[in-house]
C-alpha cells in the first residue's frame, strides 16, 4: 500500500539517495530538499570553473526518484581525459543550469527530465560554503576540508557563509505542508545541518506540524563525529537548530560484522552506540533497529528495515 | 498525409539534420546513415581522449529526429572551464559509449533515449580516418584538415584509413529496403562521399531499388569544391562509387542576396552554378528548385521546398 502522507526528506550525500529511492516505494508525496555545501570532486571543479552551485548530491537524489532510462546513464563516471571524475549526471545537471536562469530552475528541469516521483529541491539558490569552528578555535574552511582533516580536534559547531542564506520558497512550503520531516541517514555536520543553517528552514521546521525523525549513522565518521553517540549526534543537531526538533531518533542496535569494522576503524570510523539511557528525560523518543544492511563489503542502512520503522513512526 | 515509404538519408554535418527534421514531418520511416570521419573539435577531442566515434553529427541527426525534452539540452555548448566547446549531447554520447559494448550499440541506446523518429545509425562502428590525396600529389591527413587547407590545390579523391571499414549491418539492411535514398545536403569530400567509401555501402546502394537523391550544395566549399557545378559535385560522387548512382540531382536555381554572397566569397565560397546542358545526356535527371531560406545571415536550404521536390521524385 502507497501512503499519501507528504514526506520531506532533509539531506545530502549518498546516505539521503539511498533511503529516498526505498521511501519511493512506500510515499507518494517526496520531497527531498538537499544541501549544495559541497566543494570537492567534480561538483567543486564545476563549481570554481562554471559558477554554479554543487550537483552531485542533487544528481544522487534526482537518480534515486527517476524513472526514466535516463537514470542508467546519470551516475556513470567517465574514467579518462579531461572528463575523468566527472559523473555524467553532473554536466547533465550544468548544461541545464548554463541554459536556466537559476539553479533551482535547472533543477526543477532535471526532475523533468527525469520523470522523477516527487520532487529534488536545493535548499538554496545561493552559492554557500561551510566553515567548521574547532573547539580549540581553529577554522576549518570549505565542506570537502572538513571530512578530511587529520586532527582530531572536535567540531564546535558549523556556519555558512554567507551566513543567512534564502532559503527556496518551495523548500519552505513544503515542509509547511508536510506530514513528516525525516533527516538523513547523512554526514551530521556535512550533509544534514548545513541545510538547517538556511534561512527560514529550521523556522517552518519548528512551526510545521509534521512529526520530525533523524535517522542517526550507524558509523561515526573521520574528521566529523569520532566519538558521537546517538544522543551526541541529536544534541549537535539541536546546538544548530532548538532542543526538542526531533520527535524521534533512529538508530542502529545490530551488531556489526568484526571483519568490516576493523576496516572502518582503520579508517578512522567507530561504530555508533545508542545508550538509550541518556534518552531516558528527552522529549525525542529512541527507537532502536536491526538497521545494517546484509552487504559485505560496505556498512550501509537496511533500507527495508529502515523504512518499515519510519512507516511505524509515521502512522 | 505522412507517407509511408520508406526513406534513407546518408551524409553527415548540419546539413544533413536540417533536412531530417523537414523529412520527419512528411515521412514516418526514416533512417539516417551517419559519417564517423570527424576529427574535429569537441569529437576530435572525444576521439583522442576516450578512443571513441565522433558523436558531433550523430548529436545533430539525433536531435533532428528526437522527440522529448532531452533533445532541448543537447545542442547545447560549454562555453567556460575544461568543458569549453563541448556540446552537451557529445558528453551524452560519451557517457553511454563507455557504458556499452560498442558506438553502434551506444547510437541504438541514444535513439531510444532520445524517442527518436526513425533510426540514426553511424555508418561503420571503426575508427575510421579521412585524407584527401590532391592533384597534384600531395595528402591531406584527417578530416578537419581537408576543409581548413589554404592552397588551391583541388581535391583528386579521398580515401578512409583502414581503406575498407566494415558497415554496420543495420545500415546496409535498410538501404536495402529503402524507396529512396537522399545523399547530403552537405560537404561533398568531408560529409557525403566518406560513407560511400565504408564497404558494403555502395554495393547495396548498386542493388538497391530505391530512387536515389542527391541533393547538392548551394555554395562550394573552401578546401573542398572550388569552383564546381553541380555537375562537378555529381562526377566527385561518381568518381567514388560508380557512373550513374544518382536518379536525380537537386541543384539550386535561385540568385543569392548579393550582400550573403559578398561575404562568403570574402570567405572563399562561390555559387553553385547548376549548368543544365551538361545534364542532357545524363542518366542523372537535374531538378531546379528556388532553394535558398529566407535568412539574412546564412545561406541554408529552405527545407520545406527541398522537402516538396523530394516528395515529387519519390511519389
Amino acid at each position: 500500500m502507497i501512503s499519501d502522507k507528504k514526506i520531506v526528506a532533509i539531506g545530502g550525500g549518498t546516505g539521503l539517495s539511498v533511503m529516498l529511492s526505498g521511501l519511493k516505494e512506500s510515499f507518494k508525496d517526496m520531497t527531498a530538499i538537499v544541501t549544495v555545501a559541497d566543494d570537492g570532486g567534480s561538483s567543486g571543479r564545476l563549481r570554481e570553473e562554471l559558477g554554479m552551485l554543487p550537483p552531485g548530491d542533487i544528481r544522487n537524489c534526482l537518480c534515486a526518484l527517476a524513472n526514466n532510462d535516463l537514470k542508467d546513464i546519470m551516475n556513470y563516471r567517465f574514467t579518462k581525459g579531461e572528463l575523468k571524475g566527472h559523473p555524467f549526471g553532473n554536466l547533465a545537471i550544468a548544461a541545464v543550469n548554463e541554459m536556466s536562469d537559476s539553479f533551482v530552475d535547472a533543477v526543477k528541469k532535471m526532475n523533468h527530465l527525469l520523470d522523477t516521483d516527487g520532487l529534488v529541491i536545493p535548499v538554496t539558490n545561493e552559492n554557500v560554503k561551510l566553515c567548521a569552528y574547532l573547539e580549540n578555535g581553529d577554522i576549518v574552511w570549505g565542506e570537502s576540508n572538513i571530512g578530511k582533516r587529520i586532527g582530531k580536534e572536535r567540531i564546535d559547531h558549523v556556519e555558512l557563509r554567507p551566513r543567512k542564506p534564502s532559503a527556496v520558497k518551495e523548500a519552505i512550503k513544503k515542509i509547511n505542508c508536510a506530514d513528516a520531516v525525516i533527516f538523513g541517514p547523512g554526514s551530521l555536520y556535512t550533509s544534514i545541518i548545513p541545510n538547517l543553517l538556511v534561512e527560514g528552514i529550521t523556522d517552518a521546521i519548528k512551526h510545521s506540524n509534521a512529526i520530525k525523525i533523524y535517522v542517526c549513522n550507524i558509523m561515526t565518521q573521520p574528521g566529523e563525529t569520532i566519538g558521537y553517540s546517538a544522543y551526541d549526534h541529536l544534541k549537535a543537531i539541536e546546538k544548530h537548530t532548538y532542543e526538542g526538533i526531533m520527535d524521534y531518533i533512529i538508530a542502529n542496535d545490530e551488531g556489526v560484522n568484526d571483519d568490516i569494522l576493523k576496516r572502518y576503524e582503520s579508517e578512522g570510523a567507530q561504530y555508533v552506540k545508542a545508550e538509550p539511557e541518556l534518552f531516558k528525560n528527552s522529549s525525542t523518543k529512541l527507537i532502536l533497529g536491526n538497521l545494517v544492511a546484509d552487504n559485505p563489503e560496505l556498512l550501509r542502512h537496511d533500507v527495508d528495515e529502515l523504512i518499515r520503522i519510519i512507516k511505524k513512526c509515521i502512522e
